[in-house]
């Protein structure tokens, strides 16, 4: 049985923890965080075994594979102790928000045949795997245009958005990695417009709050990226794949399916659930089977640190293309 | 080309007239009405002639086919004096809200091979022609159960109501007679309930303002049917056919696509279309059609005098499980 | 905390065991049942003691409360044994096929003062608790009609057919439930309707498979159901309640949200979530949470043996309505 | 009452003169088209009179208004004839291709208090005016981002395409004048990706067939455009505005309401209306009463001319983009 440390007590490690010690085919051995308080007490809900040094719990007899959910600055050093060690690692994205080091750590990875999975989560969306089966399937032929709507429930509070690496690092880059799986190609030119629509004293940390962008593959497939930081009605997450045989569109989640009908309004449904918390709770579920899989029986990890390191190559771009106003070529 | 008179100048006559006058393949040769000032008012807006007496326009060289829109106690008088006369006839329903009245005229009609049609207009709705015809090409195998929803947007005045002939004559007979369509069978066997749910004082004049009724053919395929005076969020028109291989819905019209997002609320569309005058706006055009072609091209017409016939006796059917508190035969 | 035992190893005492077995609040202390291969399988899966008698599974000292999923003629037995013992049950329905049994067996819980609810799963369904709080809340007014639908994917083997009490008893039994909470008030007259139109050779057995049912209350409220033991699309769960305000639906679920659009065909959705087991799983969950807060709180559960009692009762008076043709009135 | 003639025979004139001929308020003076063919046969169904020469019906006495859906290069010097003589003009888009001759037309116009109403005939599709209603009420706040979905249902012959200007100018221009509407403040830079999916030939005549356009407001409000000139499923128009309180979308028109539900599928719906003649029908309808209305009330016509510059400026700056691969500022 695979024995399993989680790395990290913060809100995403919760949720990872949560899973692994839901899971009946694998182990919990042990959680790890400088954080004495929240740890503990994380590890004692779960009954396991509590490091608070996260390298010292990757070294562990009883750790077969990882799973890092702690601050970005710790990916690069936590993945690569667990690759020199032999041990297949499921880290949070992104792999750090200075390109030069995720490059250099992809390629040390890489030439150690490490087993890195980047936590794309949405990847594992049930509503998103349909999608890319259907497509794989030809069932729409080949693919034209993708559009892409992501927007987040609320404005951040400014100190996680001072270190989060600005809008398109942060917040796009879910949706780079999208753009990539669903185009079936790689992107080659990245334009993009950006504004502060919500908050205008986003100017003083040089971010935005609303962004659009367009992409474009070698042979012409297009996508658009629309994000905003805001949005009253809930996290807005939805996808449409347009093909020469049809199209493919997934909708909003939420909470029920009633509709109720009054005097002056028809079909009225609840408002979309809330975060990604929520609306990608399987997502999260099926990430850590699809890695745990993969580990067990020796296969090619379903994400790499490479496609972290090409999406956030892909927000670099865009951050390029509002600097200059111009479509930006993808040189990677 | 086939010239026509409209008898009658009240709402459902001016729906009529005006669908004569649009239709490039036939004329309007006159409306008769002895309510005179709606009648010159009708006829000149239309270009038409003007009889103040309906046996005359009947009667008149230039009418080779009738539409009768007059109040429910002309209708046999009116139909028989074309019928004497070879010249088609499309009627309002009903015939008669006197059963026996109603019998006779449609064996005399049948005696001298009249050519009488009967507008159940709901017949010849897009949505419910759709759903006929995917039941005849066997989209959903056998049926097993239909399911008529009916609701009207609000009470009509009292002095309607008095001389309607009861919910079940004026308003669920349109049901009854799409009941038989969708089953593709007569029912046998007719149990109903009913209440003042809208309306209490309703009791004064014997009636009802909610029911809800069960049919069963020979064969044991069963309907339901829930109808009601007042429906706050508009007029309600829904069918759902059940078989053995699927199941096919229509849904309500509403005047726009649009659909509304807000804090607490997603998907909001418009109320309903308000009644049957724009609801079922296509499908008197549709109606008009097909009484034309079927007279030009000498065809059966799309529905008969006894169609009404057997709604009428449904209706009755309804009425007397009421008052016995049983299921009723259909014997007829 | 609490402690549970889990009567029954069969396909719903499953269900309720990982309930038990995943809440963090209680413990799972014993599942008994006399199938030793079944029993055995599910302790060690879920780590918990093992008990071959239900009877002392029920006396143990480290069981506070009971979860009955035995097979139906065990119910009154256990159940009594429990209340004799002062523990709170929570038990699947039905109490007993045999009404005069059932009724036996309430008045002694009753005058015991036993603690029993029983297991009506659906009304802890999200979207149906959500119905009748806005139903309590007033958000469509004075309830005047119910519609429920309520259709299995396919028709059960014969030997389970046979045993089952009929389909009244075994599966409408769960919608005349659903019909008493939504409309607020006891049904008095049932009037039902029945073919066999799945299954003809269902005649053997004196049984039916596809039924429609009214109800009436003493105000007048009215419901309407159809049951059918078979349709292809998958298992069919809709209520529909209109009142003088407004009116409030839910549909059916579907394993995602993906639509797709070809050259012949739009909107295409999923088949439904294919039986209860989906459907209503987080309606098994709910019920479980509802059992333990009300004993732990010591507060009155949220359904009752009687509420049993008075599901039999109404679908025994569909069966009398059949054999009659007349509506039967309830005398509970 | 208002007298109009309608210049041209072809498909656009045959609408426009189909509803001038049904509106009870106006008369249809006379059609004009050297093409004898067409307009003998136009004339002859709508009972009026005929001209061969477009300008001796623009002078003749009985015509108080204008109607042209000539070819394009014909639309300057027709305008102007009717705007010398003070008759208001409802003429098809564009003015002309070539933007400096429309600049000059435009100029002209003005100049001498020219009535000229162009035909964006979407901007009076019952939908977007009630988008455009409740952005105007403040029911979505100040709106942020705009997506417009624009796809043909299959590409148009090589000939039509070869004088069509290029797809910015004769498809995405309706987008570029919606954009406009809904934004509420003029674009200030237009960024364009377009490619050759459907039919790679284009490149012999310098257009393409899929396009994605970026615009971008002087208060950073977005608009993301996309177009193809075939989709399987048929003519798609889908507009979504998102504002700080909400959002607001509209969704394709289909022939019905109807869904159908088998074995493998649920919700399955008919293909899209398939093009703008029966998309937009009442806009046509809807925009010649507006025309009309306003003529009458002597108020400002809904369009003008300069709003035709615009869009074609927008267009311009589309093509520009996409050779220069920057963003493009907007100087007009």
């Amino acid at each position: 049985m695979l024995r399993i440390a989680v790395l990290g007590a913060g809100r995403i490690a919760n949720i990872h923890a949560a899973n692994v010690a839901a899971n009946p085919d694998v182990r919990l051995s042990v959680i790890a965080d400088p954080w004495r308080e929240g740890v503990d007490k994380l590890a004692s809900k779960l009954g396991c075994a509590v490091a608070y040094d996260c390298a010292e719990a990757i070294a562990r007899d009883d750790v077969d594979a990882l799973v890092i959910g702690t601050p970005t600055d710790t990916h690069i050093d936590l993945m690569l102790r667990a690759v020199k060690l032999g041990k297949p690692v499921l880290c949070e994205k992104p792999i750090d928000l200075d390109f030069a080091k995720a490059a250099r750590a992809v390629e040390d990875i890489e030439r150690l045949n490490g087993k890195v999975m980047l936590g794309f989560n949405r990847r594992f969306d049930p509503d998103t795997l349909q999608l890319r089966k259907a497509i794989a399937r030809g069932d729409i032929g080949e693919v034209r245009q993708v559009v892409i709507t992501s927007r987040d429930p609320g404005l951040a509070p400014v100190e996680y958005l001072t270190h989060s690496g600005g809008i398109f690092r942060d917040m796009t880059i879910h949706d780079f990695d999208t753009a990539r799986t669903l185009l079936g190609e790689e992107p080659v030119e990245v334009f993009a417009m950006a504004s502060r629509l919500v908050e205008p004293a986003l100017a003083e940390i040089d971010d935005y709050d609303s962004v659009m962008v367009l992409l474009r593959t070698a042979s012409g497939k297009q996508c658009h990226i629309n994000c905003c930081r805001e949005a009253v009605y809930g996290y807005d997450q939805r996808l449409e794949v347009f093909g020469a045989k049809g199209m493919i569109l997934n909708d909003n989640h939420r909470p029920s399916t009633v509709r109720t009908y009054s005097a002056t309004q028809t079909e009225v449904r609840d408002p979309l659930e809330n975060f990604f918390l929520e609306r990608y709770a399987d997502s999260y579920r099926i990430e850590l089977n699809q890695f745990i899989e993969a580990v067990r029986a020796n296969a090619p990890l379903p994400t790499t640190a490479r496609d972290g390191l090409r999406a956030l190559h892909l927000a670099n771009c865009a951050i390029e293309s509002i600097k200059t106003g111009r479509a930006v070529k993808v040189e990677i």
